[in-house]
């Protein structure tokens, strides 16, 4: 290792999500490689991304405007909220272009193994949308785990004084899936809602 | 996927080694919840190292300075050098802190299907240092790949005129390596280099 500064770009690279000291060694050499095609732009988006971006005040998305890109969408179905846990599954759900809603972000998912209560959730905005914008269908899109049915249902609870329809998303095969490989939870799912 | 500016920065994100598209939003994400901690300090060291970090002109380290820490540093045997394929491969020998010579970073290797020839890496200052300065023992330290080896032949044939001790590391079984997961090659050079 060479100097203090490199040294401290490679501690810092190493915090990011998936990359150890190893990895970030060659993220420091493949950028030192290519300071002004790579290196510095990313500086400046990195930078420019930090200042600009912020939560999105009606749904929790992440855009440079607040509200967000989607929530000032003009042919959106605005009487359509689809409830996410974060930011990356509302992207997951745009990048298929199949869903014309609104979104809305918790921010998490309901967890008395980390301590997680409904108030640190972006839930009591959850159901003032319900209660004051004019909604007729929230779609429940939590991840099939523990933590988000629970945090399903609770949501379904807190909203059915509003007479609003709550649904869920599917469980079943995912598509291209192989019998032989999926576990009994799924397949039994998928044999209970058969069509 | 929101707007441009967020694009930017996840598109950048996906050319480092190791992160793709997928990877890339996750860290973006991770970053905007550490917008102080993490986000802007990578930033600043990204742009402070971009500036500041160079190719040691001796060596071809890099370091905030040239001539860089190794080569000026007192506590050093300077009639030792040990060659090496990149910078990598220099900070891998160093973090043993078993050799206190000095180094030289070829750039890479010499290879016939990437049309790399001598003069495309660092050994014409290698044989001046070896020419012109008092160095007692060339070290050999390429990859053991076809290339690397090839590097090393060309280097011990072009040094040879110069009368300087020239070695090879020694191959043989990893430390706390199994013969039965070994390649025959291996265990072959391990066999003939028994002591």
């Amino acid at each position: 290792m060479s100097h203090s500064e490199l040294e401290t770009l490679i501690h810092l690279m190493a915090k990011l999500p998936g990359l150890g000291p190893r990895s970030a060694r060659r993220v420091v050499l493949h950028l030192l490689k290519q300071k002004d095609a790579l290196m510095r732009p990313l500086a400046q988006s990195l930078l420019q991304t930090a200042d600009n971006v912020v939560n999105c005040e009606i749904c929790g998305n992440l855009d440079v405007a607040s509200p967000c890109h989607i929530c000032t969408e003009n042919k959106r179905d605005t009487k359509t909220l689809c409830v996410v846990e974060n930011v990356a599954d509302l992207w997951a759900m745009e990048r298929g272009s199949i869903y014309r809603g609104l979104y809305h972000v918790l921010g998490g998912v309901l967890s008395a193994m980390d301590g997680v209560s409904p108030k640190d959730l972006n839930i009591d905005k959850l159901a003032n949308r319900v209660a004051n914008d004019d909604i007729s269908e929230v779609i429940i899109a939590t991840n099939a785990t523990v933590d988000g049915q629970t945090t399903a249902h609770y949501i379904t609870e807190r909203l059915a004084e509003y007479g609003v329809e709550i649904t869920r998303l599917a469980h079943g095969i995912p598509i291209g899936g192989e019998l032989d490989y999926l576990d009994e939870g799924t397949l039994s799912a998928a044999l209970k809602s058969r069509k």
